[in-house]
């Protein structure tokens, strides 16, 4: 499978992320055609839209400089206006402007190369501790959502962790929810398991507890959109039901993301805010009205699992056990 | 709204399921355009088919007797092979049928007409129930799939009970899942409560749970397919999970079903089969394939409430505590 998202002679290279489950790629060489790509989702996921923030800035450093770069690296960061890593990502690659194109073009592969080492260390730190957690046979883990390498540059961070145990041939089957709405559970976890050759189910989100009460998964494996100081996780709706399902069963739950999900500054799960999404995503169905027009929905993005209930927390740089077993 | 199944003026008047969200009825005269409607799915709903199998041969008994009546119910009975309660519909028609054509209407009448008696009485037991469970304020309940009218005659079971709280206008809220793969929360079940101008919010399966978890609802109501001699439920996929986060929020879980759904030779869910249905249901989503083709699924369409998660179980005759609280 191709980079997310990579630099190649001097251009930006995405994996269409609008054309899955065809894998396909795009070339960008310019800051115009990389925002319009962005605000049509051609490019997801918090770190992958950290790197086109500064491979942008890259872009644009090429062939302007002085205000002039300044203002295309404002309109840039404001592509997606409440992703915080796209502007991270621009920042990152405008601190060294001042250098010359040369220097911010070192700088924001820096911002790729970091997010590569990040998922590459949180896989085999993973990936060890569900060896210790489960022993050294073949593993069944089940996921929600897409925490993987179209998330990210290359590697992912809770499929980073399926992809590590993979490399050691450790992997007897993923099982992955569907993720309603958006389904990227079927349209982007799905397509990196085929590409990987690895064994996988997809069930519909209802199902996974099941599942998991029915012993035919060994460990919940997710990632997470931010994790408050106490250890509760927030992540994409439909997570909470597998830690449920994954205590009462005496499973792992492990939550595998990079440091920068880390929020101090949020003592708990009751502080963060839930994301309340448009009820059409709900309410239709692959472009199809389900419910009848006097119908409405509920639709938050987010869920949060209280820390007792999750067994461990991976990043790059350490495992925390919340719950303090 | 209609009754989902009737009798008028010699002929059977359906629901049309297919059109959902749309209200449309259909009138059948020959039990030819019955098998052809049972097979079309323009009727489902396990009593809703009895009622069918049983005016089905009052409609052949009115031109047929003897051993053609007897081919022509065989025929019927095997409409839907795995749907036991039309070939019970069949029977219990079929018992009248050495008296005549008169004979033959009255016990299919009879047929409906205990769908109707025993879903009021549910819906009336299980109103009181809540009452005394939850208090004498307006109430928001959380179901899942559809025990409605619309698999039914006229009232239905877990709705039954939203509907019976109803008309003691004590029904602030519905929260219906959609319930994937086949969406009978946002098809069937949404459009019931639209009818009745229940305010109602469809969620995704997987926001279920943390509804649940954030105060939203008062208890949970359901129905069942199948329930164990130990109390164990099975009911549609999605229904665990709504369990195990009312047992955790300390909510009321309760099950509205009738004792025809008792099992007691099945001791508990262990010894219950669960149903694997075709792949294509998860992997395409209203006719567009989500995942791709290297993709396999898995589609079991119950999951098994272990008793102790069930706070009660309503039926027209009793209310039982499995766990013996």
């Amino acid at each position: 499978m191709p980079r997310t998202i990579d630099w190649v002679d001097g251009r930006i290279v995405l994996v269409d992320q609008t054309a899955l489950p065809e894998l396909r790629t795009v070339t960008v060489a310019t800051v115009d055609e990389l925002i319009d790509a962005i605000g049509r989702l051609v490019v997801r996921g918090a770190p992958a839209l950290g790197v086109a923030g500064a491979l942008g800035v890259a872009l644009a450093a090429a062939t302007s400089s002085g205000a002039a770069l300044e203002l295309v690296a404002d309109r840039l960061a404001a592509a997606r206006p409440t992703a915080v890593n796209l502007a991270v990502g621009v920042r990152a690659a405008m601190a060294a402007a001042a250098e010359g194109p040369a220097a911010v073009l070192a700088a924001a592969l820096a911002v790729r190369d970091e997010d590569i080492a990040a998922c590459h260390a949180i896989g085999e730190r993973g990936a060890d501790l569900l060896t210790e957690l489960c022993g050294p046979g073949s593993l069944r883990l089940h996921t929600h959502c897409n925490a993987g390498a179209l998330a990210c540059v290359e590697w992912g961070t809770a499929l980073g962790v399926v992809r590590s145990l993979h490399e050691r041939s450790r992997v007897a089957l993923v099982v992955a929810d569907e993720t309603r709405p958006l389904l990227q559970g079927s349209r982007i976890t799905a397509v990196e398991l085929a590409a990987l050759g690895i064994p996988h189910r997809v069930v519909v989100d209802g199902a996974g507890p099941s599942i998991v009460a029915r012993g035919l998964v060994d460990a919940v494996v997710v990632g997470a959109d931010r994790i408050a100081a106490n250890g509760d996780v927030a992540n994409k709706i439909g997570t909470y039901p597998l830690a449920l399902a994954a205590a009462r069963a005496g499973i792992p739950f492990v939550v595998a993301a990079p440091e920068s999900t880390l929020d101090p500054a949020t003592p708990d799960g009751a502080a963060i805010a839930i994301e309340e999404r448009a009820e059409e995503e709900v309410l239709t169905v692959a472009g199809t009205r389900m419910a009848p027009a006097a119908s409405a929905a509920w639709n938050p993005a987010f869920d949060v699992t209280p820390a007792d209930l999750v067994t461990v927390i991976v990043t790059e740089k350490q495992v925390w056990r919340p719950s303090g077993e």
